[in-house]
């Protein structure tokens, strides 16, 4: 970022009023009957109702519209371990897109603990207040273990973004990517360099989209992980495989898919040019990618390359997943975000990708033509199509699969 | 309540959408720059900021204007305990009542647990979310444990109002109507009836504004407060008083003053008869008083009467308090709301209900006359002139006893 960008966020962040949200009143609340009404001694009757039947909380208070973006700061954006409050810009940034993008309403808690255990009481104790829990910017392994508990202990959606929105994302673009390079998923090799949350989550959702678990692999600080490595974390063990590459450059040699989750400049263009024909190039480190998209292009013919960045084309961007994913999970109150539910979103997402961009979404991102091919892969933000078809695929797989507690509703029918 | 105005409150948390309050932005969020500055990659700069000088979080995010209301619902209104998700209309109830009069932005917290270590866990790991805590409808005596445990671990303000801002309202309208009587705090005589948070907060207060520790007879289910119970908890035990008056009936001889923070219709009227001449009866068991207004009047010539209720003359409202506090709290980012800083807000409702009540405060309560008087001890709600008035004197005891981390804003220097 230029210095002028940094002072432009910092003033964003500062003016008008700190921070980026308010509450506000959803009612009126002007004259003394409202006050009777809103508080004393009205409020009795909805605390009645909901001591006698729990669910009438989404009836008479926010809950069924409140998501907690719920973070202790140990793995903020590429930047580490800085603490549960400074994860607070972050939080709050997720809550501006929920709201902006679904209607959703949300709220940062910043969780200061490191403890798996404390953070899962502390989460648990809290949960009732919430229709839904985005968990977000913890580091791995604890995130695993975090979600694996909480989606126990709590009967609302609980779902770690940084694993499953952006396993979201790059399935659909890496399934758009593969047909356009006419490379199917159940051959196609793939490395990716990195092996945190994001990583686990991306692999898992392929393979479960058919892609091929020895055809990956995966690399951390040391390198290839391979079922000969003694230093593994359960987590890491599922991805090992059997195999004598050891190092990135091993492991690029014909490769059909570089997915970076990683760090900036990782990726070198000797590296990159030892893929198979046609490459795919996922760079999605954030702000600096694996590899600058001009040093790829420069060295690989036919190349489709994504990144974080949204100064580039087929931004991998975890705001066209999350904001839906729950407003479709909310929309029918379902218990919990299955891979059934995932899928259907990854799979909305590559569809409209597909279909003809209004021209409001073309003006919005500059007026360069935004049509189906090796770069426009993914939907960009600004395309409000997004909202019905990511949140009805996901109501409707929720439908499908018994996770929902309300019938599907008129708007995600088709 | 008839069941219109039941069926009313209930309408009113369903419509026009659950609940009471929304999160709303409050920045730009239209265009791709903006989203590029509120989140990726601009939200890097806010968060390095914060790491380095966590005071900036006050600079850049939404803590500095946000109090969470924090309950487990084991206390509710005069309801009892019904569990933490049933306070949640209560708890938005607040939320609103923050924002409509002191633009408090404000969230509420239901904590799933009745252990205070665990509550008190859980709402420290919490904390740096918010710029204040106001504790909610926790039952006695763990209210008292919690809240002074959370004092000692949070840099932050944090408030049991059903105690504290029950204290404040209550000895301002007290002060006024001992003035009125023409009796002197230091020699009065109360009963207080009700030995929970707010009774005890109340007498507490009072003691500090100058009434005899030994003129309160304070009781419970069991009678009279008194040096040779043995059943007493730590807390009450601070109120027992060497007497052979063991009854209500006992008690009430003589007294100027009953303070009811009870149950519906405690006291009789042959009971409230055996009162000294110009006698003060608060009876703010809500929504039905211990005693209600016209049977009291009818039998006490000389009466001042207040009650928890809005259709009566001299409402104890806790909503003159809280918001108010908490803004002058918040404005000069005090660590703490102290004694000094509670007495302050005391004094200036207190004061407010001596001036000339403006034409618009009159007309929103249907048009009667309100002056300082019998009737007319605590000001209205509705009268905007709480706001400086509060928060100011709150912030200067702030500054003056030296637990603001700012200087008093221009807005508070008289």
């Amino acid at each position: 970022m230029s210095n002028d960008l940094k002072q432009d966020a910092l003033d964003y962040h500062a003016y008008p009023t700190p921070g980026k949200l308010s509450i506000e009143l959803s009612t009126d609340a002007l004259t003394a009957r409202d006050l009777a009404l809103a508080y004393s001694p009205g409020v009795a009757e909805p605390v009645k109702a909901i001591a006698e039947n729990p669910e009438d909380a989404y009836k008479y208070t926010m809950k069924g519209n409140l998501v907690a973006v719920i973070s202790n700061g140990t793995a903020i954006l590429g930047l580490g371990n800085l603490g549960a409050l400074a994860s607070k810009p972050v939080m709050e940034g997720k809550g501006l897109l929920f709201k902006r993008f679904a209607n959703v309403d949300s709220i940062d808690i910043e969780v200061d603990t490191t403890d798996v255990d404390d953070f899962v009481k502390t989460v648990e104790n809290i949960a009732e207040t919430f229709g839904g829990i985005n968990l977000e910017d913890i580091k791995a392994p604890e995130c695993f273990e975090i979600e694996k508990q909480l989606i126990e202990k709590c009967n609302i959606p609980v779902f770690h973004d940084d694993q499953h929105g952006t396993a979201i994302v790059t399935v659909a673009g890496m399934l758009n990517a593969l047909e356009i390079q006419g490379k199917d998923i159940k051959t196609a090799k793939m490395v990716c360099l990195g092996a945190g949350a994001a990583a686990s989550a991306c692999s898992k959702l392929l393979i479960t989209a058919g892609m091929n678990p020895q055809n990956i692999f995966m690399l951390d600080r040391q390198g290839v992980i391979h079922t000969g490595r003694t230093d593994l974390n359960k987590y890491k063990q599922e991805f090992a495989v059997d195999t004598d590459r050891r190092t990135l450059d091993d492991a690029m040699e014909g490769a059909d898919i570089f997915l970076g989750l990683s760090g900036p400049n990782l990726l070198t263009q000797e590296q990159a040019k030892k893929m198979a024909p046609k490459p795919i190039i996922f760079a999605c480190s954030n702000p600096d990618p694996e590899i600058a998209p001009a040093e790829a292009l420069a060295v690989l013919d036919d190349l489709i390359m994504a990144t974080g960045r949204s100064d580039f084309p087929n931004q991998v961007n975890n705001v066209l997943g999350f904001p839906f994913i729950f407003r479709g999970a909310l929309d029918i109150r379902a218990t919990r975000i299955n891979e059934e539910m995932k899928l259907a979103a990854a799979h909305a997402i590559k569809d409209l990708a597909k279909l003809e961009v209004p021209q409001g979404v073309v003006d919005a991102y500059g007026g360069d033509p935004l049509s189906y091919g090796k770069e426009y892969i993914i939907p960009k933000p600004m395309d409000e199509r997004l909202l019905n078809a990511v949140a009805g695929a996901v109501a409707r797989a929720a439908v499908e699969t018994g996770v929902a507690k309300l019938a599907l509703p008129e708007k995600y029918k088709i």
